[in-house]
């Protein structure tokens, strides 16, 4: 039996992928740019084995079997992999024949699916990561991520570690539709970011429909799709050149631009709520009270969590500030907020309103009701895949995961 | 003492006004088209006396005294109207030199400004028709509206019943900058109207300066600019042929688009919120429990309230249906729905989900906390400017406002 275990972080885009122009390749419609976050704190971690003994392909997601061969997209990336490997073996007979052994796959997430944090991306890299591990493929980074595509867009981009563009290409057969690293994450280690899980009563619009709606409804998207690749080029060069200011003024405009075309879309799609509102009117003013110089960037998915990138001086500041206004609830207190590098330096919050500059119009939203914000993780630019030893599988020797649920 | 008094409707646009090419002239970047709702249920009345004893030009709004010479836009409305009245007086001399005696204007509107609806647009064509009949103006009701234009952008079509357009011209001068009837409100009375009064605890930006910081930051401002026109013709033909299908839909894109390019803004403008979003689901799903005919369209302007379009046979459902979902608050109940032509039949609403088609999914939306919506108006379809009779007036003999606050 062949085993591998790797992990794929999380990557949050502050160039929005959203509209399709091939739906059976997942080809997108404009370029792309994320920034991956530490997995240390957000990962999808992934066991596979095989073994020639197994009766069929197996598949376990957060600890609940699945059936594999209804999941098309988990299986596009099995064939492409398998077929790398079939090549592989035909040019050297001493190889193991494992293209031709069932798999079992065991995938996890170390954070909640309910969060509403997007999985598939980490989730899909984990996957393409530990077959092309186990496959022993000599393929390329950029070469997997195109195979990481079919499974998940966005999936690509959890392939690097740092600042990672996803190319649209232009080929019809999507060779060209790849993720490349615009900077490793050593390139700009200040660069923060703090997650705040908003809670929403509501069920949004899945991103796979919502984003075919826009493009066959939405008459302004055709506008975003021209003003795409200039902010593109522009966030491209603020990254190289650590330029803060342009990266977060970039990344607040592209939000709002991709959260605009869902509300042009018919029926018009809603992910931000008043929660998220009211984050994005905070944001602004703590920047307008620093005389306009930013100190930080709101960024938000499908979904109404926010993530906010600043450096590294500001994001203690910047977590006193949600924490005023956006309070726990008594329940939630204790895992409220991940304080991964200690930045309250083990005092936690208080209730206070912290020390921002005087300008800042303290009344410019209300203190929200507690449980608004359910949890803030905080978190840095950070490095892509991880493989890990054997002890950390998630499969048994019998290749049947260690936590069913 | 010369004295007269009139009303102006409320006029709620179904193609946005937002955008000015000139601040000073108020003319706008794109055509614009509204509907006129009764003045029974919601109007500007204004009274204005001339006499050549007042020792100057006075002005009361809603019976506080406010000082004239700091209201620039009035001050357009004043300085045009005499200006023609002026002309008037020098080709018959035996006309009354009106146009040179101070005036007394007190104008209040039936519907608290704390509701959040626009008042500005009713007002200023209510002061344009009083001066006009005041001066016994000969001026069509079309170049009176430049005049009124020029006061607030969206009153010059408050001063025709029925359906009325902006045309934004293109002189200069603004000339061709006018309103224009449609159609009047009898040829299409079955046309009815519900005005959802939303709570909201923040101050939205004023249209004034919000318009333009889309102007100046919007990147798909642009492309609504150019769908506009499109839009401008395909409703006039819906009014013409009384199509609510294409009128109904075209009516909830222009209302989404509109919101659409104010969260592209930089920083964005929010006007919609978790109730504003809750009505428009809502509306939806009842239009899709319909097999995708539209039986009610919604509208925001530069607000969280809601205007819902719908004819005469499907209104009480559709009162009954926002009752369900937005009830009233205990303390708000004898004020909640004002039901000028008794839908209800005398009833008051259930608690009871309506009968609507079996389709519909109730759980859409959850049924929101009690005065999330706190008024319902019922209104309808109808004319313009009316003149009252003396025994009307805001004014006593004296011309001091008969109420003061």
């Amino acid at each position: 039996m062949s085993s591998v275990t790797c992990t794929a972080p999380v990557n949050i885009a502050v160039i929005k992928y959203w509209g399709k122009r091939d739906t059976q390749l997942i080809l997108p419609t404009n370029d792309s740019l994320s920034v991956t976050l530490s997995q240390d704190i957000l990962h999808s971690k992934t066991s596979i084995s095989a073994n020639k003994g197994y009766a069929q392909d197996r598949l376990w997601l957060n600890g609940i079997e699945e059936d594999i061969t209804k999941n098309k997209r988990m299986h596009n990336c099995f064939r492409e992999t398998r077929a790398l490997r079939q090549r592989m073996e035909k040019e050297d007979p001493d190889l193991l024949p494992l293209s031709t052994y069932p798999l079992h796959v065991c995938s996890e997430n170390n954070f909640p699916t309910a969060a509403g944090l997007a999985s598939s991306a980490s989730g899909l890299a984990a996957l393409v990561f530990t077959l092309a591990k186990l496959f022993d493929l000599p393929t390329s980074m950029t070469d997997l991520s195109r195979i990481a595509r079919q499974g998940s867009g966005s999936a690509c981009r959890s392939l690097f570690g740092g600042f990672v563009a996803w190319e649209m290409g232009s080929e019809a057969d999507g060779s060209d539709s790849r993720a490349v690293q615009i900077a490793p994450d050593t390139h700009w280690p200040e660069l923060e970011a703090l997650v705040c899980v908003v809670s929403d009563a509501k069920k949004g619009t899945s991103s796979t429909s919502g984003m075919q709606q826009t493009i066959e409804s939405s008459p302004l998207m055709k506008e975003r799709l021209r003003v795409v690749p200039g902010r593109m080029d522009a966030m491209k060069q603020a990254i190289k050149d650590k330029n803060f200011q342009t990266f977060a003024e970039l990344t607040m405009r592209d939000s709002n631009q991709f959260h605009s075309v869902c509300l042009d879309t018919f029926p018009p799609i809603f992910y931000l709520n008043d929660t998220s509102r009211g984050i994005i009117q905070l944001i602004h003013e703590y920047n307008a009270a620093n005389n306009g110089v930013y100190k930080a960037a709101y960024t938000y998915d499908a979904g109404p969590n926010a993530v906010i990138y600043a450096t590294k001086e500001n994001m203690k500041e910047i977590i006193e500030l949600i924490g005023h206004y956006f309070p726990s609830s008594d329940e939630k207190k204790s895992t409220y907020f991940t304080d991964p590098y200690n930045v309250l330096e083990g005092k936690g919050f208080s209730n206070e309103f912290p020390v921002v500059n005087q300008k800042f119009n303290t009344s410019v939203i209300p203190i929200y009701p507690p449980g608004s914000v359910s949890r803030l993780l905080h978190t840095k630019v950070h490095d892509g895949p991880r493989t890990l030893g054997e002890d950390q599988s998630l499969l048994n020797s019998d290749g049947i995961p260690k936590n069913l649920v």
